[in-house]
């Protein structure tokens, strides 16, 4: 499967979530799974795309139709659950920024 | 060196650059530390993140004043030289977005 979103047309969202992970699993890697699931799920979800590098830190660039979708993952139940464990367990110290895409264009149409 | 940018308070723009890499270095981590120190050195430039997995693929977050320095950039003649490798040597294939960030926090700022 490729690691690159396929995305509409912009404008749309960007939810740029930077992040150092703690050591060990502690169900990081099956609750990050069932997130990446849900969020497929969500209304105005468009795409996600990461990566993580050998020494923990890592990017997860999750694209969105809008503000409004992205207020309401933020609020899920279910991944609030989540995100207090990322406070608690997963997560060394993680910054967010939210954007919105503007322009964009690949490889292949410069 | 923390990972993480130094950032100021929104507005500003980031460049999201997710990219496949080619098997090898032939040359990639000498540019890409000389294009990163390039980089610092413009004006409007204010921090990069970056995190890449295993499997080549990859995410750096550039983080711009506005429009106008990401542009400049883009047009900078040993960047352009840079670009032109990325595409023949470096990588099977990326994708650009640009967006101006609206908000942003971090763990410790919920």
């Amino acid at each position: 499967m490729s690691p690159f979103a396929r995305l509409p047309s912009t404008p749309y969202y960007v939810v740029c979530f930077s992040s150092m992970r703690t050591r060990g699993d502690h169900g990081y890697g099956d609750m990050a799974d069932a997130m990446e699931e849900l969020a497929r799920q969500q209304p105005g979800f468009l795409g996600v795309e990461g990566a993580r590098d050998a020494d923990g830190f890592g990017i997860t660039n999750a694209y969105w139709a809008d503000e409004a979708s992205i207020v309401a993952w933020k609020r899920n139940v279910d991944h609030l659950a989540a995100q207090k464990l990322g406070r608690e367990r997963w997560y060394e110290h993680y910054e967010v920024r939210v954007a919105r895409v503007e322009r964009a264009y690949g490889m292949r149409e410069r």
